[in-house]
C-alpha cells in the first residue's frame, strides 16, 4: 500500500484525490494547501484523510511513501526537490517545471535516490493515444508524414504562462510518446492581445530528423472547442477528435502513391488512393486512474514510468525553445539533441 | 452585351463558360484551346460558340469585347498584356500571375489603357464571405484580434506551385477583402514529402500593423477535407465552415473582458463573456454568376471590380512573400507596404 | 433546514444523496438500502449520514421531514404511500408509479396532508427544456404543429418494463411541460426481438385536440445514441440536440406561408420561408440541484412543484395507453380527459 | 444504340435527359414537352434532339425504341401503357403509377410484349444502398431486427399526393431491395396542418413474417433537412447519413447477446457488446448513369432490370396501404402476399 501525501488541493488537486482514493494499492495520507477553507472541503470529502496548511508536515511523515504536487508550475522544482531529498517518490503536475535545467536536476536526484519521479502527462494514458501509439508502433501508417493538431477554445488567460505552457505541451508530450524522435528544431509565432499578459494564441512548427513535421496551433480566444489532430503516413492516416463521445480515433486507408508510368513522365508522379474507414472500439478506462495504478506499478516494482522526468524534462525543453522562438517572432530555435534510451 | 472570348478550356475554362452563358449582358463569342478534343465538346455543348486553337484569332476578333483567361499560371502575365494590349478588358484566373512584378505592369497597362481588370478570387462573391465582410464593416466584431484558417484535403498535387498558390491563396484574397489592411510581415514553414515536388502542406503567419494575426494552415495530404475559417473579435467572433450546406457562417456573441475589479488585482485580469450563436441567411446565387454580372457593370459603368488587379496583385506579393519564407525556413519577410486607396 | 431520507441507494440514488448534500436548505439526514455493502459506500462518503436497512427507520424519525424515494418502480406506490401516511414530504422518482389510479391515490393522499409531492421527471428544470417552454409561452413559436423525438441508443434492457416506461417517459413529461394540453388519443407500435423480455423499441404517435402532433421514436437496439427533438410551429421552429456539447437548441427562422397570389391558384398555395438560425445561450446549473432546491422552496413556501403528482399521474397514464396500444398492434386508445388546472 | 424519347422536361427530365446523353448505347432522340419555353431550352442544350408538343410523335416514330416518362404520377398509367403499346421499352418514374392495379397492368402488358420496363427508383443504384444490400446479403448483419429511416425536410408542398408518396417511396424501394421479404402489415399516423393540401408529415410501421419491422418517419415541415437510416442486425449495425459527403454508410460491430450464466437467472439475461465501427470506401459513380446503363443492358440482353415493374407494383401497393391506414387513424391494414420469384 502506497500512502501518497498531495500538495495543493486548487483545481487539478481534487481530481488527483479523487483518483488516487479510488486506486487500488494507494492511500491518501494527508493533503495540505494553504486555504483553510479547501483543506476545510477535503474533511468534509474524506474525512480519514489528514489536512495541514504545511507541507512539510508531510515530507517529515514516514508513514507518508509518495508526494503529488499540484501547485503553480513557479513552485514545482523547489517542492519537488524537497520531497526527492525527503525520500518521497514523486508525482509532479505538468509542466514539470520552468526550465530543462531545473527538470534535469529533478531527474538526476531522483536517479540517484533511486525514487520514481512521474510527470502527470495525463494524455498518455487515454485509450485513444494508446491506440495510436499502438498502430504506429505496428507500422500500421507506414513512415510518419506530418502531425497536425488544434487545440484552442474561449479559455481562462493564465497569468504567467504562456498557452504554450497551457496547451501546446499536452502535443509535446503526446508526440514524444509517438514519435520516439526529438525535434532537431522549432518555430513559433504567437501574439498577445491584451497588454500585460502572456501570448493568447500561438503557432508552432516541430521539425524532426526524420523529415517528420509536426504543427501545433493553441488558443485561449477561440468562440468554440475544438480538439483536433490528423497525423498522416505514407499508409494511412489517423483523425483524433477528443470531443468525439465514442469515435474518437479514426484510421483512413487513404494516402499518396507514386507512379513510374513511362506516358506519366511529364505529369507529377504522384496520385492518391482511397480506401476504407475504420474507427477501432478504445478502452473507456478514467485515463488518471490508469495513470495511478501505474505509478503504485512502478514504485513496487522499480519500473520505469511511461511519462517519466526524462520525457517530462524534453516536454519542458520544447516548451522553452517554442517561447524563445515566438519572443524572436518565429526565429528557428535548434534543440540540442540528447540521447534517448 | 459583352461579347467575350475564353482562352484556355481544361480545369476551371468549362465553368466559365457555362457561367458566362448564362449571365445577363454577356454572349461567349469564342473558345481558344489548344487541345482540338476540348473544342469538339465546346462545340458539342455550345454550337454557336466559335473555336480556335490560336488564342490570336480571338485577340484579332473586333468583336470581341473582353478576354477570359484560364490557362496554367505561367501563361498568365504573355496572354494578359496581349489582350490589354489589342484593347479588350480581361478576366484572370486566380493567382493572377507568377510575380508581384508582372502583376503591377498587368494594372498598369489596364490602367493606361482604361480597360478594366478583374481577378477571379471567386471567393470573395460567395454569400458567406459578402456577410462577413458585412458584420465586420458594421462593427459587429469590434477590433479584429485573428484570423485563422484550415484548408486541407488529400489533393492532386500540382507540378510546378506550391500548395501555398494552389490553396491559402484563398485566405490571402479573402483576407485582403476582409480587413482592408495588408499585412507588414509574413513568415511560414511547410514541408515537401517526396523528392521532386513542391510544397505539399504549408503553416503560414501573417502580422498586421493594427495587431491583427492570421494564420493559414494548408495541405494536400490531410485524409479528411476541412474548410474552416475562425475570426475573433473584440466583441464578436465567427465561425465560417464552408461545407455546411446551411448554416456556413456562424456569430457568437463570445469574448474576452478586462475587470479592473480592485479585489482581483492578485489575478489575471480578463474574464470572459459567452451568449448567444446567431447564423445568418446566406444569399444562395451562385459566385461566379454574381463575380460574371459585376464584371458587366464595371465595364459598361467604369466601375472598379472589387477584385480588381491591384487586389490581385497584393495576393500575389503575399504568395511570394510566404514561398520565400517557407523555403528560408521561416525566417520573417517584410512588406513593402504600398498606400491602399 | 429540510431533512431528507433517502430510499434506496442503486442507480440513481448515489446522484439524489450527491445533490441534496450540495443543496442549500436541504440535509441528507438517511440512506435507507438492503444491500449492507451500499451502505458502506454511504458511510464512507458521507460519514454524518445515517445508514439503515429498514425504511421504517426513515419513516418513524421524527428529524426526517422529506422521503425521496429512489428504489424500482414496482415498489413506489407502497413505498410513496407509507411515507406521506407518516406525514412526509414525498420526492419520487419517474415514473411515479406503475398506474395511474395508483398515481391519483398518492396525489390525493398528499393533498388531503398537505404535503408536497414531487416526481424526478429532471429534463424540466434542464435549460434546454426550461429555454423551449419560454420561447414557447411568448408565442414565438405560434401554432404547434409537431413534436418529433427520437432517443435511441444501444440500451441495457429492462426486465420488467418497456422502452416506452424508460425512454418515452421523458417526451410524456416534456410534452405535457411545454403543450399545456393533454393529448386525447395515442396509438404506438413496437417490437420485442427477443423471447420473454420487454419490448426494445416502440413508435408512439399522440394526438391533441388543437391539431398538434406528436411521435416518440425509442429504442434500446441502435448502433448510435441520439437525442434529437424537433418542434415545428406556424412562425418558428426548433431544433434540441441533448449531446451537442453547447449549443443544444437552435431556433429556426423558417416556415410555410400561404400565398394568395391569383397566379398560383392552380398551383399548391404553400410556399416557405427560410431565414436566420439562433442558438441561445441556456443556464448550465445542473438541473437535479435546481430541482433540490425547488424542493425545499416547495416545502418551505408550499408551492406547487412544477413536476408535482398530476404531472407524474398524467404521464403514467400515457405510459399505460401507449403500452397497451402497442401490444394491440397500434389500436387507437383514447385518453379520458382530465380538467387541467 | 438504344434511341429513346422523353416525355416531359420539368423537375426531373432535365436529369433523364441530361445522363441518357452521356450514357453509352443510348441516345436521346426526341422529348415532348407541353411547354414551348423548356422545349426551348432543350433545342440551346442539346440542337441534336428533336421536340415536340406532342408526345404521340415519340410513341409513332419506329426510329425510338423506348420512352421515359417523366410527367405527373396520375398521367402515368395512360402514358406508360401506350408507349408499351406502340412497342417501346419503358423507363417509369417514381412512383410508378397511383394505384397497384394499374401497375399490375403495365406490369402484364410488359411481360406480354416482351418489352423492358424499368421504374426509377434511383436510390437503388447508389453506392451506398448497393453496400448494404451486399452486406445483408452476405449475411454481415445476422437476423435484421429493424429499419428505422428518418427522412425530413422543408418541402415543396404537393398538391395531390402526400408525404408518403413523395419521401417514404425511397423507403420502400430500398426495403424491398434490402430485405427480399414484403410486409405482412402496415400501420400509419400522420397529419394534414392545411386545410385543402394532403399529409404534411406521416409515420409508416411496417410489420414482416420473419420479426422484422421497419419505421420511416417522413416530413415536409421540418427545419433541418435529415436523410438518416438505421439498421440493425444480431451480428452487425448499419448507420446510414445520405447527407455526409464521404462516410455515407457506418458498420457498427455491435449487439446485443444472451447469457445463460445461472447467476444471472434471476436479472434480464441481455448484455450488449461494442466494438468497432467501419466505413466501407462506396461506389462513387452517380446512380442515374448507372441506371442508364442499365437499361440499355436490360434491354439488349434480354435481362430484368434490378427495379423492374413488380418492384414497381410492390411499391405502389405499399403507398396505398400507407394511406388507407393513415387516413384510418392508424388501423392496421394486411398486405395480400404475393410470391416473389
Amino acid at each position: 500500500m502506497i500512502n501518497i501525501g498531495v500538495i495543493g488541493y486548487g483545481y487539478w488537486g481534487p481530481n488527483l484525490v479523487r483518483n488516487f482514493a479510488e486506486t487500488k494499492g494507494m492511500n491518501v495520507a494527508a493533503v495540505a494547501d494553504l486555504d483553510e477553507g479547501k483543506l476545510g472541503t477535503v474533511r468534509r470529502r474524506f474525512p480519514a484523510v489528514k489536512t495541514t496548511s504545511d507541507f512539510r508536515e508531510l515530507l517529515n511523515d514516514p508513514g507518508v511513501d509518495a508526494i503529488a504536487i499540484a501547485t503553480p508550475v513557479n513552485t514545482h522544482f523547489e517542492l519537488g526537490m524537497a520531497a526527492l531529498k525527503a525520500g518521497k517518490h514523486l508525482w509532479l503536475e505538468k509542466p514539470m517545471c520552468e526550465t530543462a535545467d531545473e527538470a534535469r536536476r529533478l531527474v538526476d536526484e531522483a536517479a540517484r535516490r533511486n525514487l520514481v519521479l512521474i510527470v502527470d502527462h495525463t494524455f498518455i494514458y487515454t485509450g485513444a493515444v494508446q491506440k495510436m501509439a499502438e498502430l504506429i508502433q505496428a507500422q500500421e501508417l507506414g513512415r510518419i508524414y506530418y502531425y497536425d493538431s488544434i487545440r484552442v477554445n474561449l479559455g481562462l488567460f493564465q497569468r504567467d504562462v504562456s498557452v504554450i505552457s497551457d496547451l501546446a505541451v499536452h502535443d509535446f508530450s503526446i508526440l514524444d510518446h509517438l514519435l520516439g524522435e526529438h525535434p532537431v528544431a522549432v518555430t513559433a509565432s504567437g501574439m498577445n492581445h491584451f497588454p500585460g499578459t502572456p501570448e493568447n494564441l500561438a503557432y508552432v512548427t516541430l521539425y524532426y530528423e526524420s523529415g517528420t513535421i509536426a504543427h501545433v496551433n493553441v488558443s485561449w480566444l477561440a468562440p468554440v472547442k475544438v480538439r483536433q489532430i490528423l497525423v498522416g503516413g505514407s499508409k494511412k492516416m489517423i483523425t483524433y477528435d477528443d470531443l468525439e463521445p465514442s469515435e474518437k480515433i479514426k484510421v483512413y486507408d487513404k494516402g499518396v502513391s507514386f507512379t513510374d508510368d513511362p506516358e506519366k513522365i511529364q505529369e507529377m508522379r504522384v496520385g492518391y488512393r482511397t480506401g476504407d474507414m475504420w474507427a477501432p472500439r478504445l478502452a473507456v478506462t478514467e485515463a488518471l486512474g490508469v495513470e495511478g495504478a501505474h505509478f503504485v506499478d512502478c514504485i513496487e516494482h522499480g519500473k520505469v514510468p511511461k511519462t517519466d522526468g526524462r520525457l517530462g524534462e524534453r516536454v519542458v525543453g520544447l516548451i522553452e525553445a517554442a517561447n524563445k522562438s515566438m519572443r524572436r517572432k518565429g526565429e528557428t530555435v535548434y534543440i540540442v539533441q540528447e540521447k534517448q534510451s
